[in-house]
């Protein structure tokens, strides 16, 4: 396992960690300064979302790597499925083909995918699933010729209802199976999977080649919004040493993306102190 | 597979369907007149909750049976773990046989547990989990002499910090095996088990002897507060029938149990209207 201790090089800030992800959330800093306040601090790499992006992907891409920083990745594809997708297949499909193009002209690698929900008409979490899976096979190979991985990323059986009938790694990882395209793989989120016994057993079973990203915060015991109360690493209950340690046994050694979701806590302080407490709790906790 | 709609003998009713699990919810009706409108419509059981019964045990027990009622478990061992558990161990297990107790006299055959979050001090559910196991292994004896059965229910893995370490089916049927005592088991909860594929699968694991109640209710695709916005039957994405069929197939064939807490709904209705809400559903959806 990776020693952090004096050596942060592998943390990547995933700009929802400064309420970027929200309209109305965190200081509103510019993308510049971002990139210039991960770059000063030692963070190895950036992560943005589409909605700070827009046309300027060539640009802000090339300025992230001028200052240092590797674009690990874009956040993310659109609702492929249920209640909070958009209303037609072929609206998702040109959105997911437009955000492939974003993470493209970014210089990002890997695209995270949020399923989305229980598609209307049908209960449980199996058809929703397997239309993810049509629709994702669909895309990949459009994001290979792009040179851009997709990463489903399953989230807390929480969201199963409406934003991810995706919720196990178990699922991802049969998904990625049935889709059966190298480019496609998971993203394992601590928030997301801390729970689950059998992580350890679910990424040995992925394979090193399709753990496509490793997202770091902690689970509050006392969660108060299961959207935006995420905590920093060391101040939940999330064992992130094990966590880690089943990815890096699985072959993961990528970048270790902090992604926190906080409207009432980190995104109300200043955002040089959030990114000062990301490296010393990255050196310490995780 | 049961055929329910024509019959719904086998339909229980948990009280806090009515809100009896809180104080301040629901119509407050008395226990007398709950037995009475269950009974008055045809429910097969009924569950109480402690705050209920007080040292009234033997009494409802009673009165339920005379009305017609199976009495088929008591809501239930207190946390055994976790924040929200006493202070100390010896506390904690004076009130887990108290517990036993209050179920032996109301002749309750089953004594629902929820295990309690992460222990302090600890990251994970693995150590927090040996220590309910060890609670639960040293009170199986005591409530077996009582003719009391202990059914771990997982709970979904939103509580997985405050209220449930045990929060999968295949940890809650691997803790029984750990446990290795005839008189545990599991309960089946719709909603905190909808989204988990390998359900079927484990409870074929755990077989019919150990499956000691099937509970049902629905998860709302839009759930506005995780504790207490449960959904009737049919209102949400639950697999209802799936579910149903996965339970049967293991081999329970006993009650199912509606338990619904919906302190934005359901527990502001007349509670007349939602004990036939409870029965037409039971018929048409589950």
């Amino acid at each position: 396992m990776r020693d952090f201790s004096n050596d942060h090089s592998a943390l990547a800030l995933n700009t929802a960690t400064l309420g970027h992800n929200v309209d109305g959330h965190g200081a509103g800093w510019p993308v510049e300064r971002v990139i210039d306040a991960c770059a000063e601090r030692g963070f190895g790499g950036i992560v943005f979302w589409r909605r700070e992006i827009g046309r300027r992907g060539v640009e802000i891409g090339d300025r992230s790597r001028a200052a240092g920083l590797t674009v690990a990745g874009l956040c993310r594809a659109p609702f492929l499925a249920g209640p909070l997708a958009l209303p037609t297949r072929s609206a998702i499909m040109d959105d997911f083909r437009a955000s492939i193009d974003m993470a493209a002209e970014l210089g990002a690698p890997v695209l995270t995918i949020v399923a989305g929900g229980v598609e209307s008409g049908t209960r449980g979490v199996a058809e929703s699933l397997k239309r993810v899976a049509d629709r994702v096979a669909e895309a990949a190979p459009y994001a290979a010729t792009h040179k851009v991985k997709l990463a489903l990323e399953p989230l807390h059986p929480v969201y199963g209802g409406d934003r991810s009938c995706l919720v196990t790694m178990r699922d991802a990882i049969d998904l990625c199976e049935a889709i059966g395209h190298a480019n496609v793989g998971v993203a394992v989120d601590v928030y997301h999977v801390w729970w689950d016994t059998s992580l350890g057993v679910e990424l040995q079973r992925a394979g090193a080649g399709r753990i496509l990203g490793y997202h770091l915060c902690d689970w509050l015991a006392e969660t108060r919004d299961v959207l935006v109360d995420r905590g920093m690493m060391g101040d939940g209950v999330a064992d992130l040493k094990g966590i880690r340690a089943a990815v890096e046994t699985a072959g993961y050694q990528g970048l270790c993306e902090v992604e926190i979701f906080s409207a009432g806590n980190w995104w109300k302080r200043d955002p040089a102190d959030a990114l000062d407490a990301c490296v010393e709790r990255f050196r310490t906790v995780c």
